[in-house]
């Protein structure tokens, strides 16, 4: 860290003329900056850097291809254009949000569930917008995490929040998913391990990706959804226990009538989730808008942080949002992206099953049917970390992933392995930001790769 | 609060058709949720919704009159209409903020330094970017300041800034101001008496709004600037204490040349300083972009924090203002902005001058030469606050004002008078919002309640 540094230096000052004292003290950082650490992944990217011709599986960009930039241009001429709404833009808007794009957003909320058979309506009053869902994850942290409190998650998970836990002091516990998400038996067995340990009390938050989840892409069934609301709610002894779900790659479906409904869908107390939801993913990453839905009681304590934080996301982006989703340029990129998305990890799965019919190596992944990730699991002996053999041979091969370690990072487990493999053996295959037609090459230099370190 | 809720419901679960347990216990808010309060200008704007044809001097709002609509509209037209810079503008961006806006923000800070006859090289790489300057201080304080820690403020400041160090559990000692900035004299005071208490240590930070400050209006002067510098210096013994200097209406100056440099800028070692500037009030808050200048052994907390909150401000947006910034447009805002807030404020302070003569009550008010704020200073006698006579009668005259009691909340003072009043004989008028043909209107308003009140 940086706060050890003591200069000694010595100036004339400009206006005085006087020589000043050359002894600058250190800075001394709080305790929060103490926790935080640089992240793991700004290896990764320095290594990326570095290289020529590298095709990168690692970052969780999305395709520059599909970018929406003349709809977003019509959008920002229809705000800027009109005088009236141009002047609302352009002023301070409220904590919580443009109330317009709210209520748009509760409509659009209640629409999803609708069309996976549940009605349930979404009140623009609990929705919060943020600066992408990234905001609205940390100050749910905020508002409900001490440090040393606990928080579940899955294991593997989502590395930047983990990131933003640590920080916030938690201690993390991971429970198993297998292609159907979190296993239920595995969540029971923690709740009832912490109980017994006396540490229930501690436990805040159930974190979970329940769409397509990053890294393993696989998606929360709907018997699994209803499982986890029960044991959360029958865990919830004294205080109540939030479901943080985030949802950000919900819409990338190659067949949305097959999803599931929301976990905030399908809680009918309406008080054990909060739905953390985005743009960046089903439109563009550039406009950091996201969004939540919250529990009645908790919308003042995350709005008044708020106010500290920013007081208001920009108001500007919000009201061009809005305009996309009003005049359909929404809905239409999210179709383009789902068929987009859907063809390149088609390649990629031909891709990895070709290898492995070529290797005579017994690897495996899964299938997702949407999202941006999908997850390998190397038999046991080949380790994928970040100092392995097999991470160094695919960077010389021209090739780099994100090794399974990351997206373990200071989670504790009952069990290290599961049915998804474990921090030595596993890699995530981000197929976002690759080129369509890079996808193919960058598979055969990884299975070049594999084929060299393999027993 | 509302996590007292505990609610007692029975539902039938439509996929399981099983009662579901009725019992919902209540939330737990960690503790610095708990800290955070309702900010106190929410009543106030209450108040301001229930009363027809108010003439508010309350909001910090700017005039919507010039915003800059077509401007910006050209800007957005440039960025997204070029395939390439639209691509780009549409990913993700770095966490400390776009490079190239980064660039133009550290030739324009050196620049404005130069004008004040500074040379200082301001350094880009020192530069993050925000949601507002609101988040750059909220991250300085977050990683500077531990709860029990103390923060040297103004006395009275900027309220919605003593509401983030309220919740960040800090401690608030203000310094008295006169018509040239806070008093040195008072400060070298208030730093012997904590020494003497033996919580020297925990002095982290001295909050100052350096050019017409928000809500006396007053500009630092030069000498009081070098003096602040070297009173700070001295007392970092153990520690560096260190200056935020938040020069939010810096642009705002009716004659520009006359500004002293920043702080940042006469701080010959460089590392005492945290400058945070924005666009909200010298462009629009719409786009709601900040930028803070650091010291070199912060910046690495500062975008550690930020990446965890959001790993990013809109990309879209800082690509807008470095196209606004680079085709003049920005610049040619803030002139018009200075001349039309210079008008605004002339009319008001010969209105206040009109009512003063007409009503013969020995009452001051401060006579900025920028800002959008007057602060006025009523006799001894009569009070200002929020439940007093003449806050009510302004109210039923139809004219709103901040009552100078939440300029002081919060904070510790060793004497409650100061050159510019106390918290309970003193009202900050903000004429940012307030149409230019209705400041008149709004002073004989007041002076009308006031005339009622008087003794």
């Amino acid at each position: 860290m940086s706060d050890e540094r003591d200069t000694h230096e010595s100036h004339v000052d400009p206006f005085s003329g006087q020589s000043v004292s050359g002894h600058v003290a250190p800075l001394r950082l709080s305790r929060k900056a103490q926790l935080a650490a640089e992240p793991a992944v700004t290896r990764l990217i320095e290594l990326a850097l570095g290289q020529e011709d590298l095709i990168s599986f690692a970052p969780g960009l999305v395709d520059e291809e599909t970018l929406p930039d003349a709809d977003t241009e019509l959008a920002c001429r229809a705000v800027l254009g009109n005088k009236e709404l141009a002047r609302r833009a352009l002023q301070y808007g409220t904590t919580s949000g443009l109330p317009g794009l709210r209520r748009a957003l509760a409509a659009y909320l209640t629409e999803l569930d609708a069309r996976a058979g549940v009605s349930h309506e979404f009140d623009p009053d609990r929705i919060v917008v943020g600066t992408g869902s990234q905001q609205l994850l940390y100050l749910l942290t905020q508002v409900l995490v001490d440090p040393g409190d606990i928080v579940i998650t899955s294991a593997p998970d989502y590395f930047v929040y983990m990131a933003t836990l640590e920080g916030a002091g938690a201690t993390m516990w991971g429970v198993p998913l297998d292609e159907h998400g979190i296993v239920p038996q595995a969540l029971e067995q923690l709740f009832r391990q912490l109980d017994h340990e006396g540490v229930l009390e501690r436990v805040r938050l159930v974190y979970n990706v329940s769409y397509f989840h990053n890294p393993t892409g696989v998606t929360l069934s709907l018997k699994r959804r209803r499982e986890l609301l029960e044991i959360v709610r029958r865990w919830s002894r004294k205080h109540r226990i939030l479901i943080v779900e985030d949802a950000a790659y919900r819409e990338l479906a190659d067949e949305p009538e097959e999803l599931p409904p929301s976990l905030a869908g399908l809680d009918e107390t309406d008080s054990f989730v909060a739905l953390c939801q985005t743009f960046s993913k089903p439109y563009a990453p550039g406009l950091k808008c996201g969004y939540a839905y919250l529990p009645e009681d908790l919308v003042e304590a995350v709005v008044c942080e708020k106010t500290n934080h920013d007081f208001g996301s920009p108001n500007l982006i919000q009201h061009v949002m809005l305009e996309l989703m009003e005049r359909g340029a929404y809905a239409r990129q999210v179709e383009r992206l789902r068929k987009h998305y859907a063809a390149k990890r088609s390649i990629l799965l031909r891709a990895l099953a070709e290898a492995r019919r070529k290797l005579n190596l017994p690897f495996r992944w899964t299938e997702p049917r949407g999202g941006l990730y999908v997850w390998i699991v190397l038999p046991e002996g080949i380790r994928t970390d970040s100092e392995s053999a097999l991470f160094r041979t695919a960077i010389k091969h021209g090739v780099l992933y994100v090794p399974g370690e990351y997206c373990f990072l200071g989670i504790r487990m009952l069990n290290p392995n599961t049915p998804l493999g474990n921090a030595s053996n596993t890699i995530r295959f981000a197929y976002g930001h690759c080129p369509l037609d890079r996808i193919e090459e960058g598979v055969q230099r990884f299975a070049r790769a594999l084929a060299d370190v393999a027993p």
